[in-house]
């Protein structure tokens, strides 16, 4: 099998953040919301339900240290996660941190509008860098 | 801590179909998406980052046979998985079968449009039913 290569749709509509024990962690490029994607690094993988056993506890480590990580630094009222796949098949774990009247609350957040890149120095953006390389 | 009890918006909005070992698992109401929903049967809880870690494998198990399931049943494109919770703070987990030009394709079925009830006698909640007490 082919090695694992991140689709380029979610490389363009992301930003490096670095890897988990099972996947390669991406920030949105959308101020609008603290959103990370999580990318498990197995060639070829489409959905949840194709994992392997251990590979499900790595996921679900990375869901629960990732999670508590945007609630420390966010404060939100939500964690929304999610994997759809409609539009890019590689299998992709959506982390959200939800605030009470963010821009697609109480709704989704895909398909909402239009993202809005972050400026490079964006404080968010540095606050989630400092706090992913401390965990 | 009080016993398990299903949020009264859940069991308003989905009809009962049986317990997974960790879920209660219900049909959403609404014939537009074979569409289930998993409700781990735990008093208080409201995040999956807030789950022991042999319940997050009791969760990823039923995933794993429930989606199985539904690609048998209607072979769907792609199985959406999403824990929102933005109106529910129940944790509950949404399983639903994407066709290609369903009714809110490529978007997400949250927030989109209005539930259309089954019949009873509805012969996609039979397959369902036969299908889920076959497991």
């Amino acid at each position: 099998m082919a090695d694992f290569e991140l689709h380029p749709r979610l490389a363009a509509d992301t930003l490096e953040l670095g890897d988990g024990m099972l996947s390669a962690v991406r920030i949105m490029n959308d101020r609008r919301f603290p959103w990370l994607i999580l990318v498990p690094r197995r060639a070829g993988l489409e959905a949840l339900h194709r994992m392997e056993r251990t590979d499900h506890l790595l996921l679900m480590q990375e869901i629960t240290l990732l999670s508590r990580m945007l609630e420390d630094l966010f404060r939100p009222h939500r964690i929304n996660v999610g994997a759809l796949g409609n539009l890019v098949p590689q299998l992709h774990l959506h982390l959200v941190a939800r605030r009470e009247g963010d821009a697609a609350w109480p709704g989704p957040v895909w398909g909402n509008g239009v993202a809005d890149p972050y400026s490079a120095g964006d404080p968010v953006l540095d606050s989630i860098r400092t706090a992913f390389a401390a965990l």
